[in-house]
């Protein structure tokens, strides 16, 4: 398993304009892949936001920083300045980047040429791996890690560019470090128990210690129309025995839906 | 205006299984009643998490800092434990809190009694203030702000409880600081004009001195069916004076409007 933190720029996401569906999406992909997803944070289109937020994360030592939004050609895109700063290098006009922005808007009407505000997005820190944007025109970034930093990946913001590149380019890479992983999950809603009294059995669960790899998490919904608690109960198993993960994770789910038998809970939906 | 951040607690909004809606739906809330959210942390169920998250914030000096998550009675909920390290107090059981746990647990069925696991809710840390959770059952608590430190609200991450307690009583003292204010906003879509063609006049309206309280944002949406650039193009204004807002955002939008014919953008809808 690896750690990693998301950064995510843009004020659209610290206003209530826009969900961060993006740090949703990701967290989910990277989890399922074996990461350990241990912040997520969101500042706004602004260099030194941008640095601080780098220069923070990488002192807290994950092995992966995602940083998504801020790549494009306009005044607030300011990401790769601020990662460039982040890290103490500086931005350089990269060749290969600048072919890929050419391959983009060649396959775009003739119209939208490759001038000055575009070639902004070629400027990359100095030391990068500049990456295809298969569907928009920005290309992402990848910064190799030293001993002492993570390896940074600069994705773009729009969802649909974000997701193609993550998918083609980056979790293969990722998936190379960590091999075979499985994650199995369950979930079922619960009329009549609530997450007080489920407590003591869940806590006995986390506490021993050959639990490490599981995830058991209560969710309170609203109460039921005469006024009976509702609950989601969600239990995750990951590790890389598939045969082994399976196990543990019916071991765990039955010691819970006995318990909730126990306390005249039912369940109504179970997937 | 004043400065927010937010910080929201949950394994589940790290691991991808829940969008963060919570702090969409804050920062919106924030937003229109003319706060500035300067950040958004997520982090997980871990009380060195939290703390650690907790100092970090206030040493950024933000006028409110507001938490969600973690309130309830489980093992997994350590919020309030977290918040206390983090201001340096300790936490204590409060006995309004408990009162109005009494009073939640009356709502229910009296099968629901307050016991010892339940009682956790109402330790909090010392010095700050329980409020009643008019939809479930963990108190909120505010935390008042020292010359040096900003105010702390902590509530729950069960969205309609939040809610509830965010706008009954979390909101009005908010607005008690600030008094009127005014958000005038729109909103329109444009095809044919791509974010690095606008980018030069945004830069300027930016630049000019006259414009600190609006906001502009060009977001691109996926390429036309005849592969034309399509835009999404925000035009917020923000004030204390309603009048002046609405003439400072009738200008600004006038002035995009404009260039957007001359580039012969066409704008398709309107809001």
């Amino acid at each position: 398993m690896f750690t990693v933190e998301i950064l995510c720029i843009g004020n659209e996401l610290l206003s209530g304009i826009t969900v961060n569906t993006n740090a949703h999406w990701i967290s989910y992909q990277l989890t399922q892949a074996g990461g350990i997803v241990k912040r997520i944070t969101v500042v706004g289109d602004d260099v030194s936001e941008i640095s601080s937020a780098v220069k923070e994360s990488i002192a807290r030592r994950p092995e992966w920083l995602i940083v998504s939004g801020g790549l494009g050609p306009t005044h607030d895109d300011k990401t790769l300045l601020g990662v460039a700063i982040g890290i103490g290098v500086d931005l350089v006009l990269d060749k290969n980047a600048a072919e890929m922005l050419k391959k983009s808007y060649a396959r775009r009407s003739k119209i939208y040429e490759l001038n000055d505000i575009r070639l902004k997005m070629a400027k990359i820190p100095r030391d990068s791996t500049p990456i295809q944007n298969p569907v928009g025109t920005a290309p992402s970034v990848i910064i190799c890690g030293t001993h002492d930093r993570a390896n940074i990946v600069c994705l773009p913001g729009v969802p649909k560019e974000m997701e193609a590149i993550f998918l083609e380019s980056i979790l293969p890479e990722i998936k190379k470090t960590v091999g075979e992983f499985y994650v199995v999950e369950s979930s079922f809603e619960v009329i009549g128990v609530s997450e007080a009294m489920l407590a003591p059995v869940l806590s006995k669960i986390i506490e021993s210690n050959t639990l490490d790899r599981n995830y058991i998490k209560t969710h309170p919904l609203e109460y039921s129309s005469d006024n009976k608690p509702r609950l989601r109960v969600q239990i995750i198993a990951k590790g890389n025995d598939k045969h082994e993960v399976e196990t543990r994770h019916n071991t765990v789910s039955c010691i819970i839906v006995q318990e909730i038998r126990m306390l005249k809970g039912k369940i109504i939906s179970k997937r």
